[in-house]
């Protein structure tokens, strides 16, 4: 890798000043119920009250503004381009616009509506394809030729891994002593972030993954120590995982993490159900399969002698229609 | 009125110190999207974290807590009994497990099953009715006689009154300037215990109640000059708001409101999808009532000047799995 674009607690620290009057500090909430379903005390970074909904808005906001002051005096000429599953679609959008630069969008078909319109509402550019990797990767390049947009990885990009980093120096500041972070795993762009800081700052601290059985991209990679991957992205309720597990990210995973569990779509219900009706936050699917891995019996028997847990919950952009289908087990 | 029970400012006070440590001091926050359809900065007030899910829990520990102090040491030996729509049965029943003393709850069989569940979770027992004022005073002499029970009512107690007042200091150390509050109407307590707070620090703030238009009674009470009631509880999707305005409350509410907004049931609907989707909080129909109320015309007409605007959001208790009702308009 380019020695130039490591992600390291400086790269972190720089993006938490950029950020810094930009984003929501955002509370972290405690909950009895689930304090005592889980046998431990549980500190919830509520990143489902960021701007854009989400967690991503963080990195996208910092890609953006490193790429603008790069570029000089006229941003409204320049143009950016990902491919997102909807979150980091819908940053990417919100941080352009607050930026004056136009904004491209590829989303699966498949994405929640409420993402697709989100990102509209930022005046972003949405092309929709098919959720596989190859058609992604085929119509990023349409859109790349037509338009001249910069690239900006919601995956490998530093700018973004960095940006979302902020969140674990936020969580230490915030949380007096914890034993452990459990951070939801899609490309796992949030967990590398995250894993930089702790692993800097408090490397006794365990850094968890979570991710649905489904897409067990990371927990695979993890247990055979190679990067894999799904040709075709997996189905699960928790949309925002489904993509793969990046190439950047896979490299600080692989020394960062100390585990990675893996709960099934009952179980992220069940979760969702507990946040939404005890913690009266709305939190999506992709945010609770942290909760999930807390009250599972796999964290019980690898990871009992935790006792003080942060959680991310990552973002709240849903579908509310969805509701009876996310609480149908 | 007995003079021992007038609820004044300084009964909320003393209530106040009664439920130090004991409530949550619920945050109040913001939400750009609501600024700008409602055209003023608006404060809300978020008692759907508030224990036991609502601000009943308020004025349901004031007055266990000022009922076991008069009563002795024994309070295992008490026990106390109510009539609620929902709300106030699950603060009622919440507040008396704290105290070690026995409550039953009389509720109408058609009040949501998440409260019946919660009461139930906190050790209460319940007796179910027809949702009509006559069936529920026959069904609570009934309990009353069985149990000897002290009645708690939520409506008329002066200490229920003077607990949910504690909101009303809260706010005004919360929120730093506003000109107007908004405050759900059901029986009315609340906007009582508030009104008297606010009325007496602040006499310039307006004091405005909101209501369905199904559920009218406080407004017609007020335009009339005379208490109005329904014989049988009006449907409206904002359960806890179903109940008809208390006698005590009335007194209150005639001398301290300025003006009583009431709403659709489409505009209590489309303010519930507004507060979940944007602001990302589970909060029940009859919570969104004062949004609703900001949003609307009548709110523009008679109240445009207001700028900055607090508004309750009184509680979270919601049963899920009717979401697709309650988003259907």
């Amino acid at each position: 890798m380019d020695a130039n674009n490591i992600v390291t607690l400086e790269t972190v620290q720089k993006a938490a000043s950029t950020l810094s009057g930009n984003v929501v500090i955002t509370p972290v909430q405690t909950c009895n119920t689930l304090d005592l379903l889980s046998g431990r005390r549980l500190y919830f970074k509520c990143e489902n009250f960021q701007k854009s909904g989400s967690f991503k808005f963080r990195g996208a906001f910092n890609a953006v503004s490193r790429l603008v002051s790069s570029y000089g005096a006229t941003p409204h000429q320049l143009q950016v381009v990902a491919s997102s599953t909807g979150n980091y679609g819908c940053g990417l959008a919100m941080a352009a616009q607050l930026h004056g630069v136009t904004a491209h969008v590829v989303m699966p078909t498949n994405s929640p509506v409420c993402k697709k319109r989100t990102l509209l509402s930022y005046g972003a550019s949405l092309t929709q394809c098919e959720p596989a990797a190859q058609d992604i990767a085929q119509t990023m390049k349409q859109v790349q030729d037509a338009t001249g947009a910069v690239f900006l990885s919601g995956s490998e990009h530093p700018d973004v891994i960095a940006g979302h980093g902020t969140m674990g120096l936020e969580i230490l500041q915030q949380v007096p002593n914890f034993d452990a972070i459990v951070v939801p795993v899609g490309t796992g762009a949030m967990l590398s972030g995250v894993s930089v800081v702790i692993k800097s700052l408090c490397p006794e601290i365990r850094v968890y993954g979570a991710e649905p059985e489904v897409a067990n991209d990371a927990a695979r990679s993890l247990s055979s120590g190679e990067r894999c991957t799904f040709p075709r992205f997996p189905q699960s309720i928790a949309d925002g995982l489904n993509g793969n597990i990046g190439v950047v990210p896979w490299t600080y995973i692989r020394s960062n993490a100390d585990d990675i569990f893996t709960v099934s779509e009952d179980e992220i219900k069940n979760a969702m159900r507990l946040v939404w009706e005890r913690m009266k936050i709305v939190v999506e699917p992709s945010a609770v399969v942290g909760v999930a891995a807390v009250l599972s019996d796999s964290f019980k028997a690898r990871a009992g002698e935790c006792k003080n847990v942060a959680v991310i919950l990552s973002g709240g952009n849903m579908d509310l229609d969805k509701m009876p289908e996310y609480l149908q087990m």
